[in-house]
């Protein structure tokens, strides 16, 4: 099956102006500038469009798309507005990061709140960040945090950008429904004495053990960067720090396993008080 | 400081014999033949070192080396006999798979055990894996493995190789404490007939929630691939299939992830039962 696109002409040049901006995407600075980001495979460009992502663009290779949801999926873009480029195979792999692009990727515009206007809710919990090197990790952060209805991520420092591509596939799609804010930890230290949030810390040399901890609903869990953990600053901040234990010539986790087993822990307290109810 | 290596010539020629094979290693054929791999940086040579792992040899770059406790690693090699190759900033850098190898890496024999040779111990747990598609998520694992006193992997396919570099890396040192064992399905099945394990999958179609178990010891937790999940054939060994809870759009977690809810669980209850005594 080759997907059929109304009112489209074919692009087959790497100096298109749509064709250059989208690839230079991958650079932290066009994200920035332009506020967007691009997702790649019907898996992703699916869950955009399930999730009501803001898509402003749809990059097509019909020749590569044998899936009937792909059609349906870019008669609906077409019906709103939205541009669909029509491009070549060739085109189409040069601005894609995998191997395998699927013949369709989707420039999005990225989401983010403002903290000021943050307040506890039913959510869960958040989870906060200074540094995270590597996107992967941040990306499987957002992935677990989805899995146990975890609001999203409060991201303390510049460096650290939930759309850059690694990250983004990495997220199996959370990253449509996950909540973003930046700001800086002066910030962040000022809304937390306002609000009634639970801040958990985790370090290795903590003497509470994680599971001693009554998790409160909306709980923020305050991880450190990989190797180094939360500086001492950072720890000041937090109401509770605790330790996951471990055992052996251990002296750290992964980051992205540490989170995960932060969050489950949340999530099965949160279990827990409901069917005891 | 420039380390000091006695007995030694400098190594400046990428078709060195000894300098081709490690540069091979990267490769799985050429670690299958050799029953080698190849590790890099002062914090690895050093857990080697420390875990008394099998070094074969060493490779040195003097001058990019600036810490004391590395001459004290290459000169209880030298007394022990291992050859130790002195080579240039390219030549390392030549044979190295990351940005700064920090002037040390060491050529280091595969451990591998017989399942027919394992019965059950005082060992906490093992992980049992099918087919692992990231070398990273296999590295993870088994730092994660290590941290609460697991054992180690059994590996049930051919492809899956924890010594693949990538893996190594991720490992953070666990490569060097961990048990390996490889064997076909059929031989498991067979195996833990034998014997007293407790095996336990996991599948998000299960309906028995992973924290209703009782984890006896010792417990093998079964993980499948990434995406594919635990086939119906390797769930039928199972004497219990059990979910992880998720919520929201989720599908599935990261594999490293959910593996180490998995052996937090087993931890936990254990811990508990410490506790109680």
């Amino acid at each position: 099956m080759t997907a059929t696109i109304k009112h489209s002409h074919l692009i087959g040049s790497h100096n298109h102006p749509d064709i250059k901006r989208i690839r230079r995407l991958r650079d932290r600075a066009m994200r920035e500038q332009t506020g967007q980001y691009y997702v790649e495979g019907l898996r992703f460009v699916a869950n955009a469009f399930q999730s009501q992502a803001p898509v402003d663009m749809l990059v097509v290779c019909p020749q590569q798309l044998d899936h009937p949801y792909a059609e349906r999926i870019i008669h609906h873009y077409q019906r709103v507005g939205v541009p669909v480029l029509e491009v070549t195979p060739e085109i189409l792999n040069g601005i894609s990061a995998v191997d395998d692009p699927q013949g369709i990727g989707a420039v999005v515009r990225q989401r983010w709140e403002s903290l000021t206007r943050v307040t506890p809710g039913d959510e869960l919990c958040w989870v906060a960040l200074q540094i995270v090197r590597s996107a992967g990790n941040l990306g499987t952060i957002l992935r677990t945090s989805e899995a146990i209805g975890g609001a999203g991520v409060i991201v303390l420092d510049e460096a650290t950008d939930p759309y850059d591509p690694a990250c983004v596939r990495a997220t199996m799609g959370a990253i449509f429904r996950q909540r973003f804010i930046r700001t800086s930890i002066e910030k962040f230290r000022r809304w937390k004495q306002r609000h009634n949030y639970q801040l958990i810390g985790t370090s290795p040399s903590a003497t509470t053990d994680y599971q001693d901890v009554h998790y409160h609903t909306p709980t923020i869990i305050l991880m450190g960067e990989e190797r180094k953990g939360l500086p001492q600053s950072l720890q000041a901040l937090c109401d509770t720090v605790v330790q996951i234990p471990m055992v052996g010539e251990s002296d750290s986790l992964n980051l992205a396993v540490a989170t995960g087993v932060m969050l489950y822990e949340v999530f099965n307290q949160r279990r827990k008080k409901e069917t005891s109810h």
